[in-house]
């Protein structure tokens, strides 16, 4: 068959089981028996809609070219007739009748004070399917928590009677110009959260003069997101490595020729996180007539997640061996994204890359990870003994990411000598509740945070955060408390505040 | 025309834009339109009054004569035709109307037993508007509350066997007598809580020997304030240093003339805060009709904010070389309120000032800044190595404010070095419930938690209060715990007590 | 007239008011008009019953002796006419009838299983004016709750493979055999939990070999108490030195004739504690009628208060010089009880005193004073470095008191240096709930814990338990927690365990 | 009487008391007359069934061979005549139902994700009195949970880019391969949650290739649980030590031929441990009508509590001495289990045993005392200072139990150098809630855990996992919090997100 042929959907329909299972996507009629068990969310997805058009599924979780990368061409059998392939009828569900009632409900941007809002907007508002995506982490989510709980361990010591009548906190990161020491960092499936995906994340960027990282598992594909740039408008990119260098190599050259600024390197996931929080929402949601009985076992489910593991889709095997290589095949400065200790940060400086970022993936990979910023004190004091560096530092540059949600936390984790600052789920929420105003509201949130907080440490510029202007000797300190006496706890009466007239009466 | 000239109502209420805007205060017409953009307040709620009596709204916020010294005299047209002004037609909402049947039924005073209860009556019978000023702080209000919670890490060391019969806490602040270790801190905007104002202060304070420092920013004038002193009161000034230092001149020598005791200059807020409670309620009390539809932006009043921020009335541009100017033109006491770090009281010292307040502005201007009291170990240790100086120290005085609810908290102070230490908003509720009343009674549960607890720790003045009376050594831990495991801990049942029979039979 | 004159209840009604104020108590009539300003418990409370028969108010705070003591024999004025006495009606209230309800309905004592249960039981069914009195103790009530968690920042270090087929936990006290190195500390207004107030502690420490020390404040009689001893039976005593040193005198050697083998003074009470817990409730209790209107200051009770502070009940003149005093008319043990700081222990040592209390007085006295385990540990420490002492010691004993709920907390105690640990509350609760058997249940509950964890930690005797079976590293550390991150932590959504079928259909 | 005599369950009828008891138990009539004061479980549960069946009781918390063992084979009179025996008729309970129906709604095990999930429904569908005796600990169960609160303080330093194409977490112990550094670890009474009782865990194991400790206290019989296992399955034993050595020689002996591979001593119970939480269950789950009057004592039990204490089942007299005695009665490898201090394992090294088990028992001993993972760091600390010893070590093995209930957790005590890790209470509730096949899935959740984070950590195989890659420094800190300030923390009012408009229309 030819890719023009044209198919009737009650064709289509036939195959619809492991043996031989077609799908629809976007018109196009394709045959993916022999692909079902590569798919990196699993066959059984797939098979859901086996024989039937799947594109409005398939849309906010793979970039508009994903299926012809991975299909080889013949298994485009063509074309569906108009209006005859058979679509899964998708009832709107009283839950999302309730969610669509609260969008309307959004209180209006400017009663956005903070990135915390987005959340808790973007919580009520969005698909629970991407909330549960966005919002998941790893096992007990204590890494997760805690990349925000560590800023909090930091405290200031600020100056006064400086003139601050004029501030700046722009600054550079690997040598181009940026408002704020921060980035919007790689985040996968934008368009969960809003149907122009990464795109709000570019354009907002390019308003604001930020920097805006690609990741590889955008829902837009890398062309369209580089293609909506402006001119001069700075893109770096977040590279999953493939078991297979040539798709890899191809995917840098690529991005290199289309004018990337800078590859940074995911080491902190050679599998994909189980996160349970996500599993869980999945479960949910499927249809209550394919639950299993209790207790029936899941061999099938589990190995496929094994196999999945091994996929060719991120490679296990990515090592310190391969740098060489990656340095031979581009030019583009080169940063390895998931650092989580110092000797590791030593030996890609040593390697001569550019930076890395002290970063454990959001909390969603391994949990107990320690937070980027803690790593970053280490980073410093380590590689300023062995090598002599201050920082931050030009050729030689450190990131963090996770947790952020405060100028105040950026601002800390520049006196403890970060170039800047990823910020990724905060703009999630942002762009999912309100789309590309909801990011450039949330980066004008910043910009103004910038400004009231460089005052009041008393710095002109970025340059001027010093390491004295932090207290950090507690950042290192991981207490948990020993459990509590509940016996005691319980018996223990408040005290009570004195008391209106009428309360009393009721007692 | 000219100010004496009678104006009717009718013709003011033409004037209701942002082109000619003219507003009737007090009884007389001001054309306002040229002074929109200078408004501190910002633009929008003038013109909320424009061609209308503004008087209810100006009052409890402004010092009777703020629209004069700001306004150019031709401004004020004249005065309002009798019963002809138009006024906002402000129904008693439901919620007035509940919140002044909660004032009805206020606990008499003799139930208030500590500091803590005006907070909790204020915030039960004060306006919203007032208690979200007042209560509200900078970002996560982090810092607000560690002003608090430092005090707890401090614990006493108590001696017995001293003969305590006679206790004595009366002193000297900058060599005048004062009853307690404490002053009445400048606090802005009194009338938002009680009608009365900062007079309540100024009445209480002198009834109970105690010394007011008045703000910058009083709803009730300066001479108001000055005038209703008893003969031999002392007061203090606080104040805010204009970007115009002929008007700071003045301001300045008038205090030393009305017979001011020493000048308080604020040195912590280049820019005045972002309160976001504040801003919360600010939305929430917005007449619905005006509200913006979800989403829509607002730059104007993002640049509105910013405006605010460069306005003259506070300078960022303050610096230490601006000291010998204030020497020169006042022979008061020059004292720096706001001072966060060990270097920067040194430098103080050095330039022959006379003290400073370690404080943070309770908490309004930059979160994670340390509490005043955690900066006084640091400054006592470095100002006794550096330059040999032991506190409290009569030459050079160390002042504390914020997070203060106990006469033990004044102690603890005190033992580690401060002169005395500032109280403000539990002033501020006192005041706001019970009016100056409150104020006195809040005076006599500090005179009483002084006398037992002087004698409990074993000391008979306040210079008997030594630095071994009290183990700081747990003050500069900053403990964030580590997350909790949410699915361990909600598995865990809490043991039970033995119970009553009948409510085991429920079971 | 004379005391034996008979009065009838009619004339004594007349003397109703503060210029002539009669009372009857047990039957006699007392003209207390010279008293009213003397009284301890201000005269509020006895105009309450002017001109009426106050026995039941009288009796459970008070030693029948009291009045007499305090009044000269000619204000008795004779008895009162049987049946005539006007009596407040006391209508039993609703809340009483659901508390007698409670009482009905008490779990059998073999589901008491621990210390705790007492408290929980007695919370229920003790009256609310009792409740309030045992459990308030000073200001926030930090050092009341302190004294119980420190002894959780104590672990153990357990020695195993002893043969402890035979422990014994028996011990001596001041050279006294007791059976558990615990002893029943003084504790005041025994009554007001159970009408045989401390008489059920005398008997309770009889059947278990118990020392129990005789509160100055008892609502029984010393002499009762001592009377109701067993032959050989221990008892200590509890002393608030008068200002009156001749009463004092009179005190001890009357005690030390009646065989009192230990006198523990009292030294952290200079004045009697505020405890607003206990404040609070006698407002709540107040007759509705008399309440005064909001606002209305209550400068005569603050004056009151400050009076009885100054009161020749507890003299805040006792002081170091007084000790020859006391060594002079007695030749009893001298114990201080109270001593918060090694410094106080050290004199106490050196003048050659029999031991000290380490102990805040429950809590009930200076906020933020140290928990008596924590000060044990620096005063071994101190005592060892200057003066060579080895700890537990006969010849200079330490004891602690405050917080004990647990063998294991004695243990521990006892461990760092303690001969004993005092308990109160526990049995103050265990008597309210359950009479005397309650206090034997709650020793019994104790000889069981000893049994068991004695052998647990690898100890056949109280000798055996040497200071290297704690770890009391953390024992200094005052931990409280940087302010929570209040939007974050509203954002962050809890996991979820696996749920039931049918919980998941509700969703 | 013969034992092959039959009997009328109407003669049985008659020994209905204490002076004559008989009960049946699997169709057999006992005289337990002069058994029941040595029933460890007390004479009371006995005589409930004087003269009746009490098979069903029997069952889930006794081996089959119980009672021959401990009974005089004379004491068997016969067997009772079929159809006559008088049983206790077990009405079911609305709460019993109300659990069933819980059952009956399980979720699929494919919705079970960690080991958290099946304690959440093993306390749902479990009858109360198995949850009770699982999941209680000694005291106020502060060891119990700090022993999962421990693995929270160490975190971890992951390796990157390291090839894990290839990760094997099998590893050997005591010489025996396992699939995982785990075993399931012995805990008691297995039919109170699952009708097969420990057999779910020896066929489990034998399908994951696991270890499992068969316990002294198991509901199977010994010789049941080695019979199920598969040929080559490698089993331990744990050991009560019997006062009786000839018992426990028989044991011991019987073990080693059986085929055990090692035998784990228990150290840490000279005498079982009171748990109040399974007490309070008991008293819950009395006969209404039996139960005492308030206020009742309770002498008798109590005494035979202490009965119980010393009974010949377990000896306190355990010591050092009779190592040399175990020696010689078997070869098998000896560990000490319930180590808790490094000087007893330096002991049991130079005495030449095989290893310790740093354990606490679950918690359910002594509490306060440390979590294994915390003792396991002076261990190796101090063994390799005194003995030059390095861990993990083939020649002396550490393992430790209590609180895991992750793969990270495992990981983390290996790189601390344990061995292997000892897991119960998960199991338990998987084989409560799903029997054989939970116990698999849970076998199956660690094996997709160790995967994922030996990855995470960037280690290939067990022994990869370094000391270097966790942070242990905070394991240390016994942090209890200060008392709050209940009165400050209830006035402070919390921040407020942004709200839907809906929601503010409401207020």
């Amino acid at each position: 068959m030819s890719s023009k042929k044209v198919i009737s959907g009650k064709e289509v329909a036939v195959h619809n089981n492991r043996e031989s299972c077609w799908i629809i996507v976007h018109g196009k009629v394709y045959d993916v028996t022999d692909f079902l068990d590569d798919h990196p969310g699993g066959s059984k997805i797939i098979l859901k809609y086996a024989g039937k058009d799947a594109t409005q599924e398939y849309e906010p979780i793979h970039p508009p070219d994903a299926i012809t990368t991975h299909l080889a061409p013949e298994k485009c059998l063509g074309s569906v007739e108009p209006d005859t392939a058979l679509k899964i009828e998708v009832k709107v569900s009283d839950l999302e009748k309730q969610r669509l009632e609260r969008v309307a409900r959004r209180p209006p941007l400017s009663e956005v004070l903070n990135l915390h809002d987005f959340e808790a907007i973007a919580k009520l508002v969005m698909p629970e399917k991407a909330w549960a995506y966005y919002s998941s982490a790893a096992d007990d989510e204590i890494t997760n928590r805690e990349n925000h709980t560590a800023y909090h361990r930091v405290w200031f010591r600020p100056r006064i009677m400086i003139d601050v009548t004029k501030v700046d906190w722009s600054t550079k990161i690997l040598g181009h110009h940026t408002s704020m020491p921060i980035y919007i960092t790689a985040t996968a499936l934008g368009k969960l959260g809003h149907p122009d995906g990464e795109l709000n994340f570019t354009r907002a960027a390019a308003n604001h003069n930020i920097i805006q990282m690609i990741p590889t598992l955008a829902s837009c594909s890398f062309d369209e997101l580089v293609d909506a740039a402006q001119p001069g408008q700075v893109q770096f990119l977040q590279l999953y490595v493939n078991t297979n260098r040539d798709v890899t190599k191809r995917i840098v050259q690529h991005a290199e020729r289309r004018g990337i600024k800078g590859l940074f390197i995911t080491v902190d996931a050679p599998q994909l996180g189980r996160r349970e929080k996500d599993m869980r929402q999945k479960f949910e949601a499927d249809d209550p007539s394919e639950v299993k009985n209790a207790g029936e076992s899941d061999s099938v489910d589990r190995s496929q997640g094994a196999a999945r593991a091994i996929s060719s889709f991120i490679d296990p095997g990515l090592q310190w061996s391969d740098i060489p290589w990656f340095k031979k095949i581009t030019k583009m400065p080169l940063i390895l994204k998931g650092v989580q200790r110092w000797e590791d940060a030593l030996k890609a400086y040593d390697l001569g890359l550019t930076g890395v970022v002290l970063s454990n993936h959001g909390g969603r990979q391994l949990d107990f990870a320690p937070s980027g910023l803690e790593v970053l004190v280490e980073v410093v004091e380590q590689l300023g003994k062995k090598r002599g560096l201050k920082f931050p530092n030009e050729k030689f540059q450190l990131f963090v990411d996770g947790g952020v949600r405060r100028a105040t936390d950026v601002i800390k984790a520049v006196a403890l000598g970060a170039t800047a600052v990823g910020i990724g789920r905060p703009f999630l929420y942002a762009h999912s509740a309100y789309g590309q105003e909801g990011v450039e509201h949330g980066l004008q949130i910043l910009q103004d945070e910038f400004q009231m907080n460089l005052r009041l440490i008393g710095a002109n510029t970025i340059k001027d955060i010093s390491r004295d202007m932090v207290d950090a000797s507690g950042l290192g300190s991981h207490v948990v408390s020993v459990p509590g006496d509940r016996l005691y706890d319980s018996n223990y009466e408040s005290m009570q505040h004195a008391q209106l007239r009428e309360l009393k009466a009721k007692l």
